[in-house]
C-alpha cells in the first residue's frame, strides 16, 4: 500500500478499507508516514467526510494503537460518561460518585482544559494531595475499592490518538465529526467499559455552536459506540450558558460538593442526575433512566453520593478536609463583585467569552505547558431569562492580581446582552438519543 | 497573520487575499511554514479550488520568490510557449528557429521528462555537447545572438514552484487547475516575455485526459498570463497518439531535424507551425496565426528554420556534424521490428503505455536521478484510421540490451485497438483559445 495512493482515495470521495484504514494508522504511529502526508490526508478526510465503517474503522485503529485496559476482575457493570466540553461543566465530579453509590463503576480517564473550557483533571487537582497520575494497577485498585476513579490519560491508551491530536490542531481539522468520534472513541473503548453515556453540548460556549451539528456528532458517536458492541445513550444539551454558576477549577470543586451535600440545586443538578440516571440504567441497576434519575437524588438526599466523594477523593491521596470544609480553602487575592449597568431581561450570554475570560484570570492555558491557579475563576450567577435590575450583583471575578483583573474587567459586561421584552429560558436537555 | 487560520479560510471555501498568499508562499519558502501545514493548505486548495484573483496572486507570490529575468537590452518581441506535456511532443526543438528566423526572440526555459512524458532538455542533451546549464548571462547572449535560447530551470527562477511541487508530488495534489496554473506561469513569467502560446494537450498520453480539463486548465492559464498583462493564445491539441513517429531522446532530435529540413510532414510538422505560427503573430511579424503558419512554411522551404535550429545547437555547445549528417549518431544494440498479428483500422492507441514503453526501453526516469540513455526508445508508425495488414511493420523499439527489449516486447501491440469497421482520424488542432 501506497499512502499518496490511500490521500488520493480519500480525496476522490472513495472510502477506505479497514485494512487501509489500519495501514495508515500503523504507518502514522510508527513514524514511517510523515506528518506532511497524514496532515494532507487528514484535511481530505475533513473536507470528503467517513463513512459509519471507515469511522468504526478508524476508531479500531487508534484504539489498538495501545492497550486496552482489562477490568474483567471487576464485579459488576462498567460505564463512563464523555462530554464534548463547555464552560462550568462540572457533572463528572457529581455523577461518578453518584454512580459508583448506586454500585455500578464508573473507570473514568479524562482530559485537562484547553482553550475556553475547563478539564476535570484540573478541577481535581485543585484539590490539595490529589493525584490523578495512577498507574494502571493503582486505578484498579482504586476502581475495586470504591466504585469510581477519575485519572488523566496514559501514554498506553491510544496513541495514536495524541500524535493525530497534535497533527490536527495546527492543521485546521480538529473540526471534523469522523476525526472527533475515532478521538473520543478511541480513549473511551481503551477503558474497557460495557456502556457509555455521552453528552452532547451546543450553544455559545460548546465547540458545537448549531443544534444539528450536535446531533450529528451524537449519531456519530453512537454508531461508533453500537459498531463496538457498547450500550450507549447520547444526550444533546445547552450550552447557551454556563452549567452552574461556578467556572474555575477549585470554584468548581465548591459547587460540585454543594451539589453533592444536596445545597445547590438548578441546571447543574438537573444535569447531572439525568446524566447518572443513564449511567445506573445502563448499569443495570434501574429499568430506566427515569429511575435512575429517582436513585441519583435519592443518594444525595440520603449523603450516600457525598459519602463516595469523600472516599474517592481519600483513595486518589486528596486531603478530604478541604471537601469536608469548604471555607478552609485559601482565598483569591484579588475579588472584584461586577453589577449590572442595566435594566433588562438577559437574553443571550456569550459563553465562550466567560470560559475565555476566566482563562485569561488564571483558571486555564492558553499554551499546553502554561500553569493554571487553582482559585481562579467566575461566579456568574444571572441566567437567560433572569430579570436583571441596574445595580444587582451579576458576577465576583476572582484571581491573583490586579493586573490580570484589569485585563478583563472593562469588558466583562459585554458578554451579557439584555433585552426590554421578556426572553425564554433555555431548555437544558434538548434531545435524548439512544 | 497565522497558518491556522488562513488554512480554515481556504478548508471554508472562504477567498484568501493577495497579503494572505504572500504570507503563505513566503512563509513555506523561508521554511518558517512547516510541510505538514502547507500540504493541509494544498488539499484544502485542490478539493476547494481557488478564483482568477487568487490563482493570480499564488503565481505572482511564486514569481516573486525567486529572480525575473530582465531581458530589456534585447531587441524585439519575447515569445514563448508552453505545452503540458505528452508522448513524442517535440514541438520545440522545431518551433524555436523557426520563430527566431522570423525575428521574434524565443527565450526558453525547459524541462525534463518524469513519468511517460518527455523533457526538452533530454532531448537536446543527447547532441554530443550540448549544454543546457547556460549561466543567466550566457543565457542573454545566446538569446541576443541567434533570437533563441532552450535552457533548464536555474534555481533563481520560482524556487516555491520546486519546494511546492515535490510537496504537492507526495500528498495527491498534483492535478489541481489552480497549482498547476501558478507552477507553470511563475516560471514562465520569470523569463521577462511578452507573449506565451499554450499547448494544452489531452488525451490517453496527456495528464489531462479528458477535453474539459483542458479547456479548464487552457482558460485558467490564460486568464492568468493576461492578468500579467502578457499576449497569449491556447491551443487544446490531441495527445490520443504520439506526435510525429518518432519517441526518445534522440529519436525525437532525429525526427525534428526532418521536419525542419522539410522532409517530414504530417502532424509534428501541423502542429509545430501552427504553435510557430500562433508566435509569430503574438511577435508582431505577422497579421494572424494563418500568416504566421504561412511564413513558418516558408522559412522551412528557404532552409532558414533548419540553419538558425544548426546555429542554437553552435551557440549552446552542441557539435553541429551530427546535425549536418543524422547517420553519423551510434546506433542501439538492439533495434527489434515489430509486426502487426491484426488486420484492421486502427481505433485507439495507448499513448501512456507507449510513453512508459518508452521509458523503460531507458529514454525516460522512474525517479529524478535515474540516468536515461539517448538513444533508446520507439519509432511508430501507425495513426489512428490507418487501415493495417497484419505483419504489417507497426514499431521499432530501440534500447541498449536484450532484457529490456524483452520486458516490454511481450505486451507492446497491447498497445493498440483494432477496429473491423473505418475509424475516424483524429483532429490534431480541438480549438484556439485566445
Amino acid at each position: 500500500m501506497n499512502p499518496v495512493e490511500l490521500i488520493r482515495k480519500k480525496r476522490n470521495d472513495d472510502s477506505l478499507t479497514r485494512e487501509e484504514i489500519n495501514f495508515l494508522i500503523i504507518g502514522y504511529t510508527k513514524n514511517k508516514i510523515p506528518d506532511y502526508q497524514f496532515s494532507a490526508l487528514l484535511m481530505a478526510i475533513y473536507l470528503k467526510g467517513m463513512s459509519k465503517e471507515e469511522t468504526a474503522a478508524l476508531t479500531d485503529a487508534m484504539l489498538y494503537s495501545g492497550k486496552i485496559i482489562n477490568l474483567d476482575s471487576i464485579k459488576g457493570a462498567k460505564v463512563d460518561k464523555h462530554s464534548t466540553g463547555g464552560v462550568g461543566d462540572k457533572t463528572s465530579l457529581i455523577l461518578a460518585p453518584i454512580v459508583a453509590a448506586a454500585e455500578v463503576n464508573v473507570p473514568m480517564i479524562s482530559g485537562r482544559g484547553l482553550g475556553h473550557t475547563g478539564g476535570t483533571l484540573d478541577k481535581l487537582e485543585s484539590i490539595p494531595g490529589f493525584r490523578t497520575d495512577l498507574s494502571l494497577s493503582e486505578y484498579k485498585k482504586v476502581i475495586k475499592k470504591c466504585g469510581a476513579v477519575l485519572i488523566g490519560q496514559t501514554k498506553d491508551i491510544a496513541p495514536a490518538d495524541k500524535l493525530i491530536y497534535s497533527l490536527r490542531d495546527v492543521t485546521a481539522t480538529v473540526e471534523s465529526i469522523p476525526l472527533i468520534t475515532a478521538s473520543i472513541m478511541s480513549k473511551k473503548l481503551a477503558e474497557g467499559i460495557d456502556g457509555l453515556v455521552l453528552d452532547v453540548k451546543t450553544g455559545s460556549g460548546a465547540f458545537m455552536r448549531k443544534t444539528s451539528d450536535a446531533v450529528n456528532l451524537a449519531n456519530s458517536l453512537i454508531n461508533t459506540a453500537k459498531a463496538f458492541d457498547k450500550k450507549v445513550i447520547g444526550f444533546i444539551t445547552d450550552m447557551n450558558q454556563p452549567l452552574g454558576n461556578y467556572i474555575g477549577n477549585w470554584l468548581e470543586v465548591y459547587e460540585s460538593v454543594k451539589v453533592l451535600q444536596g445545597e445547590s440545586i438548578g441546571d447543574l443538578l438537573e444535569l447531572s442526575i439525568n446524566l447518572s440516571g443513564a449511567m445506573i440504567f445502563l448499569g443495570g441497576k434501574a429499568s430506566s433512566i427515569k429511575e435512575g434519575v429517582e436513585i441519583s437524588q435519592s443518594l444525595i438526599d440520603n449523603g450516600k453520593a457525598f459519602e463516595k466523594f469523600r472516599e474517592m477523593v481519600k483513595e486518589q491521596n486528596g486531603k478530604i478536609s478541604y471537601i469536608e470544609n469548604l471555607e478552609k480553602y485559601p482565598k483569591s487575592k484579588v475579588v472584584e463583585k461586577v453589577y449590572s449597568n442595566k435594566t433588562g431581561y438577559i437574553k443571550e450570554i456569550n459563553t465562550f467569552g466567560l470560559g475565555m475570560t476566566a482563562l485569561e484570570l488564571g483558571a486555564g492555558r492558553m499554551k499546553k505547558d502554561d500553569k493554571i491557579e487553582p482559585k481562579a475563576g467566575i461566579i456568574f450567577y444571572p441566567k437567560i431569562g433572569d430579570k436583571i435590575k441596574k445595580g444587582d450583583l451579576i458576577a465576583e471575578l476572582h484571581c491573583e492580581s490586579e493586573k490580570k483583573l484589569n485585563s478583563v474587567k472593562e469588558n466583562f459586561l459585554n458578554n451579557i446582552t439584555f433585552s426590554k421584552e421578556k426572553t425564554k429560558r433555555q431548555r437544558l436537555i434538548k434531545k435524548i438519543i439512544d
